[in-house]
């Protein structure tokens, strides 16, 4: 069994990790940090695992006497770059949850993210975990820049016609709704019960952080120069993103699509291409994304549906595909739970 | 006191506009029909008005003896257009709430409805029901087709740019989200709990009949031959309708898009041109409609963002303001009560 | 048109106030202040009322320069208490909405609040605003307390029980259930979406302060030693109370139980005397009060379910109510707004 | 491998069942049959299997051609006792999860189900499937009565006291409030989006069929003639049920109840006894149980809450666990999944 420590416990994702880890075959959780719990039982904080789950809480400082062999960053953007170093140091893989290192640079990261980025050094040898994308690059990486939720979904939904060039010169269009999972776990005055219950929005218009992580994940793939408007939306459900994708084309008949979007995700188990709209519940607390694509010839355009848990395939469950996948297991091993529906 | 009918009382619009009506200074209701429970009383369909709504439901064939000042029709699509005639014979104002006679020509209708319209007759006189872009035609009218609930949210959101000829030979996407009452009182497995709670997901791709009836308001007032991408999606909500819009633009400031929006409708009470992304309760209960236009520099397409409550605005407040304008009330008439949020 | 102050405007009990009032047939609203916003618009807060209400926020402080007729405190408890000497002194009736002033005593108060009462004198001619039980006192008041929403709830629900005697020396269940709204604005834990949607549970177990007013107002009318066992649960919807309370009784039966009901509620135009189970939808948006009692002849249990829209009845449309009664309106004057269902 | 059969695959239940063995380790599913839906793969009624569920679905006759170790009957009520008998013959052990078998005699199933029992004998060898009450019997058991959802939850709220004696001439009551699953995949009236979101009510009051199953269970362990007011209400959530029960009790410290109860559940793996108010998502798609019990000295009352999923639990869950109590597996076997958490 691998030794597995946990940097950030108190968030959704570091108490998806847990759960993920706990039911992993080749895995033993470690190590689970928290500063302002430290002490504490992590079912204290979390009491769903109550009895279930037995760690307790320490900081990140006692991680250094730990043993590990892997190490999941499960913290804020901005926070994790201050943690890379010192794995770096000790040669332990590291899966970063943060969007830290997902950009192609620093440079990018200070334009978007609006601060400095302390440590430029990791650029140098993150790999972009996305890994119906990279998935050679991600088994050789020691350090992995978990993508971000949305990003996830839209490339999913379109990495098939980027990588036939059909993205070439056109208007990119992301209609993006999001579950209020995806903003963390404090409360705001975003996410107070009344603000979102029987309620609907768009956020983040014109420049949501995704937007860049988006345009370069599809830009490498097509080595073009897209542009994609994105914008998000904030549904009142817990967990969940459905994306709808617009873009012009030529005349394409939908076997073509399902073709060409079977023969991208053919050896990829957690893409699932469907031949109807797929909704939310479709991936609930699995790790699966579910696309459909279709082509609209009164208007020429192609609309993409795309549906992940951002919970899993958004988050914790890429970073356990992403370990599988640096330490050589199996890449379903741990994230076989069909979806919770109803 | 003017005296109404409402012709079909077991469904959403139906008691909408009981609730509405019994509100409305000017206006008496003089009959409520429902063929399945004629003899029982209105409140027994809507336990919600036991001891405020009094009214016993007759049959429509029981109203041929009740004297009517105006008739709303709030019936299935297929069914309305049989009662056109008989109260256009008693000379009796009529707001039809389905889609019968909101199309151009009875060969449009059968394109998309997919079934024979029984009294093209009707298109002649009658008028499409929206405030906004037909108030002097709607004051004159005796057959008003009160708007869809999509088309009138997107309609709303690109009117502006319409009429300043801005949409001509642009690609236009509109996103729509709409809550489920706008899928009927009939229980069916789309509409039922379990399938959309913490759920979401598109419908009606590329087909959906709402698309004329935004492309033919838009090109009526552009002169044009608009093509509209319209997908909707099911919220897990019960009220509300939220659209989001895209289009291609020169360059133009969100100022100058304020002012555009401000002088199409400084003369309408009741759509609220706002400075930022508008959410779904600002609307709920009310007649308003909510729109906020705004242009991406980055990637050049203008996004306008739209909400109303569908079953106000949208189907049964927007059929009272067309009554008002029709027998010379007062626009907001019966119309006044404020959003209920939270 | 008398003018009306309102005394805090940022929490949720203050905007429907405004909503309320600003539809009043009889009022206008001289002051809405807030300390913490003074010098924005109303609409900032509440960018529902956008173009609605034009009201710009002072501090109380300012109060003293504006001409009332009727002051409405729409604070915390602990925070009223500190406004109420000051209006008693101009002579503007008081409309308390905090739990101040709702007790029998300062005692009582500071056992069950576990704070000092900074007022005491207050309570010497503060009358308990529930004009099912106070009408005549109500009338005559200068200070009214608004009962809390679950007092409300269950006090509707007892009554005519309590006024016949029959709750003497029976064990008394409460089990009650309330929308999110009712734990105020500001976004706590409790009431981050992801806690409450598609999830319940109880809180407040065998302490909740409402327990002792429950107890006190049905007291009052049985001149009994009552207890009460009160639970509360929250439930994820926006608005509304369910209270299911039980006691025991010789055989009775649901004739005999509506006529007693009927009887002790004829001239209250807000409680609705139903025939079968009612649902919060019921009365939402509503100040009417739905209650259900029947018997059940195999256990020797009275069951009595009551609801209630817990904004409304539960608060800002009972303080209009107490208003209408202390100036001498029509009682429903301002609330004849029918429940917006669905 | 043992092979499973399960019969009728069109409800919640059944799709849970495959959902649970398709991941347990030591089961293969040999059939699942759908009268209605026969010819047709399992996963076009059930679109969140595709890809992930194989199986075409067969009719109920054409079982009789396969081998099995173990049947499910996921049938309605009035259905289930009519395939009893052969499987019998047959001898392959059988979980019926409908309420056919649960109570003591036919008489008494056809008091409360108000209909004839056509399979009279089932009842002589049948168990009550709670394991936390009858784990030997139903380790020998060939048929086993799976409990209901309701009664799940109640007797695991009660059983402590009951097997204490405390309950004895005790009043008890049982405020049950269940996710809308517990209704049915059925779309009906009741379970129509917009009349169950944002709503809640009381249903089946003094008549729900659960209460004497409950009773039966607690008098089963108490050897008394307990009778439960049990109200069972409504809540906006797909999964999960919580129990809020009432009784008297003698003074009784928190202490020693919770050593009562962690004395019963000792052995139980899907008991978790909590210390304080647990709520419905702390056991979501799990198969646990918590409970805590809690005693109020102002007012002599104990209160106990329990929380389930239904569909775990209190459906799919328990049979799958009696399943493996019946066929000598781990108890726990395929049922180890954690709550799903946010």
């Amino acid at each position: 069994m691998i030794q597995a420590g946990i940097i950030g416990a108190s968030g959704y994702t570091g108490s998806e990790l847990v759960r993920l880890l706990e039911m992993h075959p080749e895995v033993e959780i470690a190590a689970i940090t928290s500063e302002s719990h430290a002490g504490k039982k992590f079912s204290d904080l979390h009491p769903a695992y109550t009895d279930l789950v037995d760690h307790t809480l320490i900081t990140s400082a006692q991680v250094k006497d730990v043993e590990l062999d892997v190490v999941f960053l499960a913290l804020p953007h901005g926070v994790s770059m201050r943690f890379v170093e010192q794995f770096q140091e000790r040669k332990i893989p590291i899966i970063d949850l943060s969007g830290d290192f997902r950009l192609s640079s620093p440079a990018v990261y200070e334009q978007w993210y609006k601060k400095d980025h302390s440590y430029p050094k990791g650029f140098e040898n993150a790999v972009y975990g996305l890994p119906e994308l990279n998935k050679a690059a991600i088994s050789e990486a020691q350090l992995v820049a978990n993508p971000g939720c949305y990003p996830t979904t839209c490339a999913l939904a379109l990495l098939p016609l980027a990588e036939e060039g059909k993205l070439k010169g056109q208007r990119i269009i992301i209609d993006a709704k999001s579950g209020v999972t995806g903003a963390g776990v404090k409360p705001k005055v975003t996410t107070h019960f009344a603000n979102v219950n029987d309620n609907f929005k768009a956020y983040g218009l014109k420049n949501h952080r995704h937007t860049v992580e988006i345009e370069e994940t599809l830009n490498s793939s097509s080595s073009s120069k897209l542009k994609v408007q994105f914008t998000p939306h904030l549904l009142p459900i817990d967990r969940g993103i459905l994306a709808t994708a617009y873009t012009t084309s030529e005349v394409i008949s939908d076997d073509e699509l399902q073709e060409m979007y079977h023969a991208t995700y053919y050896n990829h188990p957690f893409v699932r291409v469907v031949e109807s709209a797929p909704e939310i519940k479709d991936v609930r607390g699995s790790n699966y994304c579910n696309v459909f694509p279709t082509y609209d010839e009164r208007t020429g355009n192609i609309i993409v549906i795309s549906v992940i848990d951002n919970l899993m395939k958004g988050a914790a469950g890429q970073a356990v595909q992403n370990m599988n996948l640096m330490l050589g297991f199996e890449e379903t091993a741990g994230l076989k739970a069909f979806p919770l529906k109803p």
